[in-house]
């Protein structure tokens, strides 16, 4: 892959609004896995050089979502001690980033199925965004009666996709205005979202509404879950990240010379609010 | 004005999604008024019989607004001891009519005014839904330097409309999406919103959407304060009134089969999220 289409790769991840973290680390692994079957350097030194330089840049193009992070380090940290043969290197590089993508998505298949034993039956799970992880929590209870509550997550409403996923899984749905789910967390038995991020504390980063929604669960007396595979946990020590924007003509507000429009994207919901961040290791809090 | 002719008005009482109760309970004063000038009734007694039915019709179009149900039974009972002359008569009780709209936006604006001296010089106020009563209190403090924090309000977003109305009077303002109302009150210092009915026990029925600002505003530590005339409280001892659903066709979802699109446009907030509901007369909780 040439650097204008890998450029050109960059600035799609940088305005990927359609995916979650989870499924954005794995499209970059994915794309790794392409560039490491198709390079052109002529040593392994260079090539390792060049793989690293661009899994960086990778990962810093959606610096709220800690999986691409660490799958970028981890990747790039399994580029030693390759083979001098440039051909070969590449082949081991690239079949390095498609396991690390297998076990990132068992891991959240497995984190989904172990906080699918705490729902009980019949439960009405209510949700915010659209994270694959929670689609596998439905996919799994989905022969247990189960029935979802769907926010549509502004500004881009996600949470349309998210119905129309869980319509085709046959699961009974209701969908309301991020507005709405104060009143909507009356009918909700257990919420669950995915995240983006968990920090070393167990803050969850999540899209925008997540946050609101803890409190209202809180207030409701209905437990609160994250379920995130352990890829998705910040190193100690890191600084925060940096809380994306994105473009404020998303909002379709109309355009004034005295009024700012915000679009964030991520914030930050408490350790406290949660009840519990189910993973697929032993990491449960 | 013929039946069919009132009828028509209903229909756009039923429909209206621009105003907030105030407004809407001024207009019906106002359509009282318009049907009293003009009626072709020929005795007393029947003119009011004829208009206790319409105010009925009328308070019944938006049952989750206390001011149109208490304005409308108010201007009925007024209708006592009219002159036997049904001309006169028709006069009188259109008197009646505006000066109980005049009424009603002089204690709007005395309540804003009341509000505005508890609010700081130079504070960022943020609110949520268009509510008259809440551009009375910007309108107030444009020359004390303060900003708006001001969501959306979806479906129908009338925070677009709100952040017209503060460019005009020239104040800073920040447009957030509904889902960020959670991250935007650390920017706020005072969170002010109308309402579109103060239940007996001080719960305020106000567009959805206000209960999640309400829990946040508390967990930061922010003072919320409702803003509503008098003509806003509700009866003692009146069931709760039915909070209204609109067209679900209105938030442009897809329309799936198993998904039902619920579009609520009223809450209850608890009156213990509330610093103080501020009204023209004693009754500050």
């Amino acid at each position: 892959m040439r650097d204008r289409d890998f450029e050109t790769s960059l600035q799609r991840f940088r305005e990927d609004r359609e995916h979650g973290a989870s499924e954005i680390a794995r499209a970059a692994l994915r794309l790794m896995a392409d560039c490491a079957r198709k390079h052109d350097q002529d040593t392994t030194p260079r090539m390792v050089e060049v793989f690293r330089a661009r899994a960086a840049a990778l990962a810093g193009t959606r610096p709220s979502m800690a999986p691409l992070y660490n799958h970028m380090t981890k990747w790039s940290a399994s580029l030693e001690n390759l083979p001098n043969d440039p051909v070969m290197a590449g082949q081991l590089a690239a079949e390095a980033a498609e396991e690390l993508a297998r076990q990132s998505r068992l891991a959240a298949k497995l984190a989904a199925a172990r906080l699918a034993s705490r729902v009980p039956p019949g439960a009405a799970i209510m949700t915010h965004s659209l994270s694959s992880t929670i689609v596998e929590l439905y996919r799994i209870l989905r022969d247990r009666d189960v029935t979802a509550i769907v926010s549509e997550s502004r500004p881009l409403c996600e949470g349309y996709v998210l119905a129309a996923k869980l319509d085709e899984l046959g699961i009974r749905t209701t969908l309301v205005t991020d507005a709405q789910m104060g009143l909507a967390i009356s009918g909700a038995d257990v919420v669950a979202v995915g995240a983006d991020s968990i920090l070393a504390d167990g803050r969850v980063v999540n899209k925008v509404g997540t946050y609101l929604l803890a409190l209202a669960a809180r207030e409701a007396k209905k437990p609160f879950y994250v379920c995130a595979e352990s890829y998705k946990r910040c190193p100690a020590g890191m600084p925060d990240p940096p809380m994306e924007r994105m473009d404020p003509a998303e909002l379709g507000a109309p355009v004034l010379p005295g009024v700012t429009v915000v679009n964030a994207y991520f914030e930050i919901t408490p350790a406290a609010l949660v009840t519990a961040c189910v993973a697929e290791d032993d990491g449960i809090a």
